[in-house]
């Protein structure tokens, strides 16, 4: 049986290029400052986002959680949007790490609003308050189904950051989307952070690794706190090479899975499913009407070797990448169109 | 000038029985646990709240993040309501110091609904996702405005918790008020939780100190904590002493305190100030109808000898307490009165 | 029978001039730092120890902890002598709540000396390193038999501490008795230290609490990690009161312990036992020579009414304090000889 | 210039097979389980070392940063060797994200002796005392010279260890050095272990990565820290597939590097250098004798193409690893010769 994955982008394989560059790939030792293509990966994506300086991680919440040790120390409150990554799916980690109080506020379709979080910034005189020393975003949203959020609405946050000198640090495990979805530079968002990370692997297919960017001062004390998690490596060169063709041959393409991404969304709705606005590469659909839960739904696809993620009672999410093609997106609504008519004829 | 000390009840002196017994009080070394007025007190309390064992700590906040570090271990996720104390007052030491995440569920007026808790625990198979190991609750609410949960509300979340297997702590800081707003005996409320934290201060009256109960052998681990905490005393039998008045001879008199809150909300309300649902010593109320900022208007009543605090941008709460009469009250309108009429005018 | 209560001079109860204080206390809130008693005592304490500053805290371990939790941040390492309180008896708080590596450094009879200090500095180049961020002395050190660092001796270590910009913290928690055990000023040892935390209780008889001095940036600072340890009290004048009296009426009394405890190790090697020098109030005597493990000698002790404590497994500690009197030390000294002939009849 | 890179053995690069098999490498998202050639390398490494399961983790600091994480919970305490890499030179990071203090013994050689961890343990019956929750050893022990621990000597310390069921954790970072150096499996070492850590860089040269390994119900608990630390990767069978040859065709050829090492150290005492005894790849040379520091010793060897670090004020580290031949050993030889010569000469 055919096997479409859409459980998530990260699933996806490096290209052919990818493992030529990682066999060819001159290494030496990282700790050492010494590998010459992570050297060139992290001088390239610190252009690439306009920032200082960059630095290579194993993955997403190694690069978020660096980032927050780094920014605070042990008693700060950090303000995140309710459902975020860094808050939701990161193990509690900020917390057990380096113990700071996450402060959750709910974002417009993952958007945090410039107000809302002015709001949240705690009065810097009471003592009984935690001090406010970070404001994480998400771009693009996961939980808010790879929602974008503008840079406009990245200035409203960052102008109230700036007015209370309180560093911004972006959770950019999708940045490269957003860009794509709006036809704009990745500096557009980039520009209103103090700090950023982005993943290679994911949409743009490096097998391992994800990019924290900022100033010089910012990125060397990083190294500590990743050297502190074990995040300091030897001849890592061979994924900081399909690192670099992640960075500049594979971004482009993301549209490809966008465009994949509305075809499901499209077909869904004229199959009467309730689907999420889709920005990017991800589609939540809600199973409420059908009235199955996203479990048992997830295991009817699975049986006809589809495979998706539930992301709530019954709310499922499907993520497009490199390998879904437009057979498969067909095939998949019409294994979800007989499972609805399966389902009504059932109830 | 007249000085009306409405800030909170945390204000009140001991009584002269309290002082007595201070002088009188028999002590020794707590920490070998030979103090006979502290064993006394935690026996009383145990009993009174209908648990096994009980420990004396210097205040709520020791109490609760005891009781947080006895319950969890760093890693884990807490649930607690979005405004409450242990989460907005105490300095983000859950985090700090326990290394725990806090999920913050929004109340209605400060009680968390079962279902709403049920949707905020963690999956425990998912590698991503913190453990939730502890339910909190507060019983009155301080920034709902001393709103008290019903013992039949606390039961909804107790059996979410009891389903799940998560220990369900109350912080009851002002348990005794809700006991007394209901008629009903506090074991009404302690009943639905595994572990309960009440204050020998404020309305109390007690100079200084809280009580932490539960089972036996969480008792015993939580001596461990408070110790680390620099809260193992020595003779602290003479704050023992006026604690055990404060449980035994002052819990009825709380009900002067919500009459004279009761009389203030009424006459704020005939000012056409708005103001929030009077359940026991708590007044809060709106500024925005006369467009004066909370810490603007607390500038004006205390150069007329009122004094408040500010819980919002237009927000003031009112405390009752021992030490405030029906004069007093009386006079507080008047002032009010007064201001809102220089307002007015002013505008 | 008699009970003589060797085990610490943290058992010693307040003097009836201090209860009498207690009773007659002008107290307030001291979370608003209305408090008049307690913001007396701070002050003379601040002034006793020639610091700008002071703060109440309940006991010297919070006063500990405190002061390395403003100190560091999670990730620092802290310079401590190999046996010192703050490592050995205060529960690993230093890790567990500051998240601070402790690098101990063997003493000379609980002395550290600067070029050991030095070298157990580390460089702040390498990234595999933790950064010295405190160094802590402890003065009289209690399981160094009450030993007494002198003046210069601090000097040498403090001369390394700011040579490398590092602050230096003393536990004081017997600082008086090395000050009357050298009949020099508190002073003498205060001016070799950034910060210094000393008791209130143990030999000075208050019932409890301490007290940490240092510039007035580090003690507003303190202030904050008070609270979430839930330090910060209400009326608590009712235990600064016996303090002040403890500071000013009681420092010069402490020379009778030391008569007392010089008396008992007299007597203790008159009867061949092994003792460790006596500088102040504590004696350890070791039982090895007469084969009886500390724990078995200590029953047999208590049998007549003699209490110690064990400090290994052949070590005891007894401690003299204010209700120790010759007749006392007398009657120790003959139990522990018919002990002693007991045992060699039994062997 | 010749250059001759003797800093450490964490500087080879992998073998051609290694590149090969990483090139031709089947992969999958390691997050969901579902990566062969990592799962292969798990089996493999949890076999060779004869325990129940394993987990590949980026670096020898990460494995051991997991295991503490995994057996203990914040306020526990942990016995490591006064100059254990766990300790030294993992950035304090024991404490700092597991919040356990360091409990340092003096071993011998870098071996803890069975009594002398005895004697370190806590009474758990002492509520000022943390608890011991974990032992640590290191074999070979970097700072002692590579120095290897005999499985008598482990031994002894395991029977303390499960005599107080405590859990036994081995830094097995260069393990196969010392299962080479005594001509044994190295299960007779891990066998008196609960888990361990061994790298698949250093001397058996794979690019990046280690292994922990231990029951099944501990590697499962470790999955969820690991992924706290940003360890959870996705298509990472490209470095475990290196990592595989590491483990099954590199092992034996450490004794190479050993007679490297054993070449070095007699032609430096050839020359009069103190060296300490060597067991493995790592030879410690004094240069107090010339009176040279080793900073400046380090840059006059630079100057002449030959690297090495400095493990003390006058304290050389080489390390011998794959690249280095005996012609290498030679050329080091004569270098050090000549710059003796002309020290005594200026002197």
């Amino acid at each position: 049986m055919k096997k479409i994955d859409l459980r998530s982008d990260t699933i996806t394989k490096p290209t052919e290029a990818m493992i030529r560059a990682m066999a060819e790939a001159e290494v030496g030792d990282d700790v050492y400052r010494e590998d010459p293509t992570v050297n060139r990966l992290e001088e390239i994506a610190a252009e690439r986002l306009g920032k200082e300086a960059a630095l290579f991680v194993t993955s997403g919440t190694q690069g978020n959680q660096v980032a927050v040790l780094t920014h605070c120390v042990n008693g700060d409150e950090v303000i995140v949007e309710a459902e975020s990554h860094i808050f939701y799916y990161e193990g509690g980690a900020m917390s057990a790490l380096a113990g700071v109080q996450t402060r959750t506020v709910p974002g417009v379709r993952g958007a945090l609003r410039g107000e809302d979080v002015e709001k949240a910034i705690r009065s810097t005189t009471n003592i009984h308050f935690p001090r406010t020393k970070l404001i994480c975003l998400e771009n693009t949203h996961n939980r808010a189904g790879g929602a974008v959020m503008t840079p406009e609405q990245m200035q409203s946050v960052y102008e109230v950051a700036q007015k209370h000198g309180i560093p911004l640090h972006l959770d950019g495990a999708r940045l490269f989307n957003a860009a794509v979805a709006l036809g704009v530079d990745v500096q557009e968002f980039s520009r209103y952070t103090d700090t950023v990370q982005i993943c290679l692997s994911k949409g743009l297919s490096a097998p391992v690794g994800s990019i924290i960017a900022g100033d010089r001062a910012f990125i060397e004390e990083a190294r500590w706190w990743r050297k502190k998690l074990g995040g300091g490596l030897r001849q890592v060169g061979y994924l900081a090479a399909p690192g670099i063709l992640a960075l500049t041959e594979m971004t482009d393409r993301l549209v490809e899975d966008h465009d994949r991404a509305k075809q499901l969304a499209e077909g869904f709705s004229k199959l009467s499913l309730e689907v999420a606005p889709v920005d990017t590469n991800i589609v939540l659909v809600k199973t409420d009407s059908i009235r199955v839960p996203a479990v048992e739904f997830l295991k009817l696809l699975s049986d006809r070797g589809v495979y998706a993620v539930d992301f709530d009672e019954y709310m499922i999410r499907f993520t497009t990448h490199r390998h879904i093609t437009e057979n498969d997106i067909q095939y998949v609504l019409e294994v979800v169109e007989s499972l609805i008519a399966g389902v009504s004829t059932a109830q």
